[in-house]
């Protein structure tokens, strides 16, 4: 153990994209115990460099050997990456806390964000799942009411930044945008399915045969696993809107016990990681969040017409959404001293 | 007689502002039987000219006289201009139909989408009342599904485009996005709570004491009042978002009888002025009613834990969502033979 105690082989998978780059500074903000970064990515690109704690270090190809004495692996990529190289970071005796949706609901993976159910770490075999960047700002508004007054049913619409999708999203924004000012034509959409510039789009990831989009599947079951709730009815739409970074939520929730708007920010304020913004009239906006890992709740007020309430939640999806939960993830593993 | 066979004197209060200038472009290509055009306005933009069938006409004070033999008047400011003017109208014989929120809510004044309650004209008092743009789009969607299976509740998200503020939210939305894209700090927020390029802003028109927004408010009570539902309930949460021109709404419909999809879609698609978007996974999104009168759905879709449907609508806030209601008001008061 002499060289765990000074710190850890922490490798990134996925070192380049917009969660990868995060994932990097979140971990040197964190002061998480580093002893050596290993970035990785694809082929396409491997070669470049990354800077971490001042020093530029070039990004191999991940390759089942890439893994060799690593402590945790973070997959950073959204893609299918971790599909085949999560299960040799376990072989090798790794951690492996995968961002992408690969893994998330196996029966033999935790779905995690600490805050809420650090719990299901417990008995892990090596590979992780951190929730998509729509569920964890969600399940974070969620709990503290679950826990003060239970769950009985929920109605969503979220509004989800471009950055969900990545680089690519962030860059079509900005092309479209940059265009549209110049009065020239936004060129055609390639990330999303229509126009994001200008415009919202009422369909993020492919629309599954049932009419429910892949993020609105994804929203429901993530739910339901992470809070083992496995009936809540969790009805959702998913819209992405032209926000670089910062995912909303416009939430009606109905718990069993009625909770008055009071009860309820007492409880969301007094979870860790949420912040309710209410004073003076305020309001939670993307904006707000970008850069910080608190998830913000406000606009709570009574249904006029059921026992529900009414709130609106913001996170920064690239950080709690993402870098953040799973770096958190990794000093839970630690706290509850799960390394194997 | 002769004179109105040649077509009617009609005036515009508000010609200069973003909806007055949709109101004019309406009146002429539905070649509405205008004789004699009078554009009129606050004394701030006064004196100022504006176009109307290639003629420039000088845009006038708005006082009491401007209304003598004016047939129709289409006040389309949101601001106070009607709430003195509009009964100076009725006092000479005139029709004002009103785009601002004043009168709305008036027993003695109808509030109309002519598809929907066009009979709400007859024994009209001379001053009726176009809803607001959000609830036009939103009453077009939820009418073919009422007279086909009747209204039980409604949860709703709407992300409405900075227009609905008129032209200081376009031009706020533009000044900031300029600001950015130069890599410069945005300007502070005037017409709007908070920043709304790269931003949505959950709080549109001010927050009452009940913790609802103005513009939430409105949608209840002005969609209550135009479907003659006094008790519906419809949970509100409205969502500025940086899109220039079309409202959306993320609708969650429960209704009496239960309704499949295609009976829905069907239902939608025969009502006039409404049209269907399922076709090849294509999504119903602001820039494609840009400039048309149609009100868009799409998404339509079974909630997975009820009996209710989903759906997704958008509709161009100038045209259907203001003027291009307004117009087909007065050509429904015409065919109505309702003037006085």
């Amino acid at each position: 153990m002499a060289e765990r105690e000074a710190g850890f082989v922490v490798a990134v998978a996925g070192a380049t994209g917009a969660v990868g780059g995060v994932l990097l500074r979140v971990l040197e903000e964190r002061n998480f115990p580093v002893r050596e970064l290993r970035p990785l990515a694809s082929e396409r690109s491997a070669g470049s460099t990354v800077s971490f704690r001042n020093v530029d270090i070039e990004v191999e190809v991940a390759r089942p050997e890439s893994f060799e004495n690593t402590d945790f692996v973070f997959f950073a990529a959204t893609g299918s990456l971790s599909k085949t190289l999560a299960p040799e970071v376990v072989k090798r005796g790794g951690i492996a806390i995968d961002k992408s949706s690969t893994w998330r609901m196996h029966d033999d993976v935790p779905l995690v964000v600490p805050e809420v159910n650090g719990d299901a770490l417990e008995g892990h075999k090596g590979l992780i799942a951190c929730p998509n960047c729509t569920t964890i700002g969600f399940v974070m508004a969620l709990e503290p009411l679950r826990r003060r007054a239970g769950l009985e049913r929920v109605v969503v619409t979220t509004l989800q930044a471009v950055s969900g999708a990545g680089r690519p999203g962030l860059e079509e924004l900005e092309r479209q945008q940059a265009a549209i000012r110049e009065g020239r034509q936004a060129p055609d959409p390639k990330t999303f399915v229509a126009q994001i510039a200008d415009n919202v789009v009422p369909l993020c990831d492919v629309l599954g045969d049932d009419g429910y989009s892949g993020e609105e599947t994804k929203l429901l079951h993530e739910t339901r696993k992470i809070l083992s709730l496995p009936d809540l009815p969790v009805s959702t739409t998913c819209v992405r809107v032209p926000v670089p970074i910062g995912h909303s939520a416009s939430i009606l929730v109905h718990t069993e016990r009625a909770l008055s708007v009071a009860e309820a920010e007492a409880a969301l304020a007094a979870f860790p990681g949420v912040e309710v913004v209410a004073e003076n009239g305020r309001v939670p906006t993307p904006i707000d969040v970008v850069g910080r890992d608190q998830v913000l709740v406000g606009r709570v007020r009574k249904d006029l017409h059921s026992e529900g309430l009414w709130l609106f939640q913001v996170s920064d999806n690239l950080r709690k959404g993402a870098a953040t939960n799973a770096v958190q993830i990794a000093e839970e593993i630690l706290r509850r001293k799960l390394l194997h």
